[in-house]
């Protein structure tokens, strides 16, 4: 696939829709101004066209293997790794005291999109890096800081997550890995992880495993996790490598997707870790990084929409079939109205999406820089949304991008299917899409809506500013460079009263059970209000384009409907889902 | 997997929801009581359950390959096949003249989603022996029909549609391939087509092609197709084998999934072949037959979604994983509001295509046996609803079983994820859904929505009789054991009303891009809205059990809502899709 990373279109949502320069004006951001994010991201999108997309078919077509207990990657991707270490891209935003560039996760999610859209396999690796570096930086001692985090940052070694067992996958706490206290201040970890992405690779000499375990005589559930950072090889004090720990691979994974990223069982015999953060308070160690990590997984969603939109348009810019009745046509299938249809879809869920991600990330950087609640409930309500609609997008949008191409999308050398392979994954890991709807009727809501409201006053805000681009004989006035027909307008309307409406009645609603049967649906709707409101702000700005008009007038005519629908099917409550009992599931 | 074939659940439909008596009751049709379908369904869920079911990951896993010129089918395809053919599977439908059974294509059609289930890659080739039976039936002389029919019926030898080029897909009129005269009454075929599904194969002795083509001095466009039986091995008249053709195999597709169905790109050089039907009608000869095969690929989305649902609803039972406040909970996942909703999800549509493809093929039926156009006219119609909403169906309800299976569902031994890629394609073969949509909104709406009234009269009278089940008061009366409730009904009158709406607006509509810019979106509200009025039908039905309500107050609720939106989105016209250039869409 040829990968053009979309730079323009990043930055004219950091400016015009997102507000980033809330962020470069604090004090913690000021280096971080627009002028020096325009070339950082220059820069990486130069990497990601040049150095990554070319790993992506190879790593598909050749996928890690398993070779007498050691994992050898697909070709190119240790040379592809050493790139992105070398340009400092692991620790884009990790703190400047132990190595990294210490700028905003704005930016670095704006990043993780395009190397997501050239290469999503290897651009896994870096992801759970940043996630255990973030997670070392806020929990573990000086120590353990001093011995791990700047080679972590450098890319010199790589971090895994260790969450899953076999028995317990949403269902954290049922995990029964074990630690007992060893020599030292050391621990002795015994257990098997699965589902552990990028746990053994040939990249790196040494991978940091960031392990929930079992202490003696810890409390059942949640309450009696540890986390503990176990590495393959085990570090001197003075940082030099030391003897091989013990742990091993078990097996590799034979996945649907993402060929190239080795996905393991882990085994650990007594395996030496050290404790971070406090005993028993693992879980709630690793969820102070967890919105990081699922934003990340969000963006993965938004780079494959964005590679998959980028491919459909070419073919159908480039593929004659059939003729219109189109005057200015160009005789290639791009102008017929389905196909049409199809590609401003792809486009506007693609620009929502990335919108959405990107802003999710600008609460997380202005609740760091400014230490306001306010800021960080902004970012927990909208992070699951991000999560479930920017992979869920991802997911149709590669979808529609094998339909543009027709059979030949399903013929492997066309590139759509692999994209939409590997894609499927975002919606399950980091916690599933109906976890994250979980979440958002659950935590996200028990402020009483607080957080859910202030967002909808955002949309209402917009609402208005759309309200006045209209004159009074409902055409559009001055500000016709929007683009707005009264029914667009009218749209958004309706559509935030529906969701507003299924918000007020979760609120409301005292059965936890009846929230949860609409989760899925009210997460839906809320991603689609949230599109619309993006779009239509980006189609008042001023440096609006022909482009964004468009997809803001597509978006509020054909997908809105969508939020309505969805706020609606929110709000029945569980009594449908429990009549039939469980054996009746079975014919 | 393991396949329990729903006989219970076809027959109930047939009896209760599509009425099949009124076929058993003509004169065609009158050995095909539905005592007899009871039997012949029986068998044939025991044959795809026992003999078929154990196929299908062998054929993913080890696909079909070229090997110097001869495609070499998975492990036990031949035997598979072989048993296909002795049970006379090929031949339920084909006339009994030539060796068939002569049975209501209602009755092929149902068999077709068991074997579909069961193992759909090799449940493709009979379905194209089915569809070049029928051609020739229709419009082979009785020469060609002696010479060829008996063996196709039997299933001694396999058949093939040959008319996509690379230049030509979705627009056949675009086809190259050239037919010169030969000796006698033969003609001599050459070019090249690609995407023939099971253009070779090591199955049987012969393999007949059906191959579009033009002849010296043919118009330009679809009138100057004419269709040829081209044969692998050339038969003497007697029907002994004879001498191999001129054709051959050049490659076979890496595709995404139906691993086990070789898809070639075929050669024709100066190879023997009988004119089918007349010079320059060929293409309208193809679709004479279109229809049955469109809703044999309607089928397979129901037969995946089939298998798909009882894959996770297995996996939802088994699975332990987190606790809920139920007190009568199993402690599996089933337990969870978002699962449940999942796989009540994924039944409803399931049962709701089931019921449509019936339908559908209960028309064809009527058409054949009473002769009358009103039947005719409902085939039509029905048929691109079916084949576009059925297939979207098994992909949603294939992709959902992965859903529910968490990360399980990435892994390729689940199975789950081999049900998604192979029903991917069923939504781009035999015309893709975008066609099917723009021929519903073209010539399907062009007797002045005659057709579309007529079915929105039949949703009406279930409206009437759903409403007459309820009291006075709104609660339901006498017939409570539909377990309907007010709102349901009023969902269901609501989206009949909406959808209806969309039609008169289409019929009215001048412009047919305005109506193809609506087309898809069209064709799924009419499907979601037929699928309402099959599953309140079958509440309403005496023989209706708790399943059957569950789904129906299910489908209202929570899919209606999406019905209406889509009715709604169809509306805008094409304006808004060509505000952007062509050249627009490249950043």
């Amino acid at each position: 696939m040829e990968y053009r990373a979309p730079v323009g279109e990043i930055l004219f949502q950091l400016q015009s829709i997102v507000g980033y320069r809330q962020v470069a004006a604090t004090e913690r951001f000021h280096d971080a101004s627009e002028d020096s994010c325009q070339a950082i991201l220059g820069e990486a999108a130069r990497f990601a066209e040049g150095v990554l997309a070319p790993l992506n078919r190879e790593g598909d077509r050749h996928p890690a293997i398993l070779e007498n207990g050691v994992v050898r990657c697909s070709p190119g991707y240790r040379e592809g790794y050493r790139a992105i270490a070398d340009g400092g891209w692991v620790g884009i935003a990790a703190p400047a005291a132990h190595g990294g560039m210490g700028l905003p996760v704005t930016l670095q999610m704006a990043v993780g999109e395009m190397f997501s859209s050239a290469c999503l396999a290897l651009a896994l690796n870096p992801l759970m890096s940043q996630g255990q570096i973030e997670a070392l930086d806020r929990h573990a001692d000086e120590e353990v800081k001093a011995l791990f985090l700047p080679k972590l940052i450098s890319g010199e070694w790589t971090g895994t997550m260790n969450l899953t067992e076999s028995q317990a996958g949403s269902d954290v706490g049922a995990l029964r890995c074990r630690a007992v206290p060893g020599d030292a201040d050391r621990f002795l970890i015994t257990g098997e992880k699965v589902f552990i992405s990028w746990g053994d690779h040939d990249l790196t000499d040494n991978i940091c495993h960031l392990v929930l375990a079992r202490l003696p005589d810890a409390l059942p559930g949640v309450r009696g996790i540890s986390m503990f950072l176990v590495p393959k090889i085990v570090p001197e004090t003075d940082g030099r490598p030391g003897v091989a720990n013990r742990l091993r691979v078990v097996s590799l994974e034979n996945k649907l997707g993402m060929h190239g990223s080795p996905t393991a069982v882990m085994a650990y015999e007594r395996a030496e870790g050290w404790l971070i953060g406090e005993p028993g308070k693992g879980l709630a160690a690793m969820f102070t990084m967890m919105n990081n990590a699922r934003l990340g997984v969000a963006v993965q969603g938004v780079g494959v929409a964005e590679a998959a939109t980028q491919t459909a348009v070419t073919y159908a810019l480039d593929r004659v079939q059939g003729r219109t009745e189109l005057e200015d046509g160009t005789g290639t299938i791009i102008d017929h109205p389905d196909v049409r249809q199809m590609l401003l879809r792809m486009m506007a869920l693609t620009a929502a999406a990335r919108a959405l991600a990107l802003d999710t990330a600008l609460s997380i950087d202005m609740a760091r820089a400014s230490g306001h609640a306010q800021w960080a409930a902004r970012e927990a309500f909208l992070t699951p949304i991000a999560k479930g609609f920017c992979t869920d997008v991802g997911a149709e949008v590669a979808d529609l991008g094998i339909q543009v191409h027709g059979g030949t999308g399903y013929i492997e050398e066309s590139g759509a299917a692999q994209l939409w392979r590997d894609v499927r994954v975002t919606r399950i890991y980091e916690g599933t899409n109906g976890i994250q709807a979980s979440d958002l009727v659950g935590r996200k809501l028990s402020d009483r809506g607080a957080a859910a409201r202030r967002l909808l006053d955002e949309v209402r805000a917009t609402l208005r500013l759309a309200e006045g681009s209209l004159d009074s004989t409902g055409a559009s006035n001055g500000r016709a460079e929007a683009g707005l027909a009264p029914d667009s307008v009218r749209g958004l309307a309706s559509s935030l009263a529906a969701v507003a409406k299924t918000t007020n009645s979760f609120v409301r609603c005292q059965k936890t059970i009846d929230r949860q049967a609409g989760a899925s649906a009210y997460l839906r709707s809320f991603g689609l209000l949230l599109g619309g409101h993006y779009l239509l702000r980006g189609a008042l700005a001023a440096q609006s384009n022909a482009r964004t008009r468009a997809l803001a007038a597509f978006w509020c005519r054909r997908l809105l409907p969508e939020a309505r629908a969805f706020a609606e099917a929110a709000r029945p409550g569980s009594e449908d889902l429990y009549r039939l009992s469980a054996s009746g599931f079975r014919e």
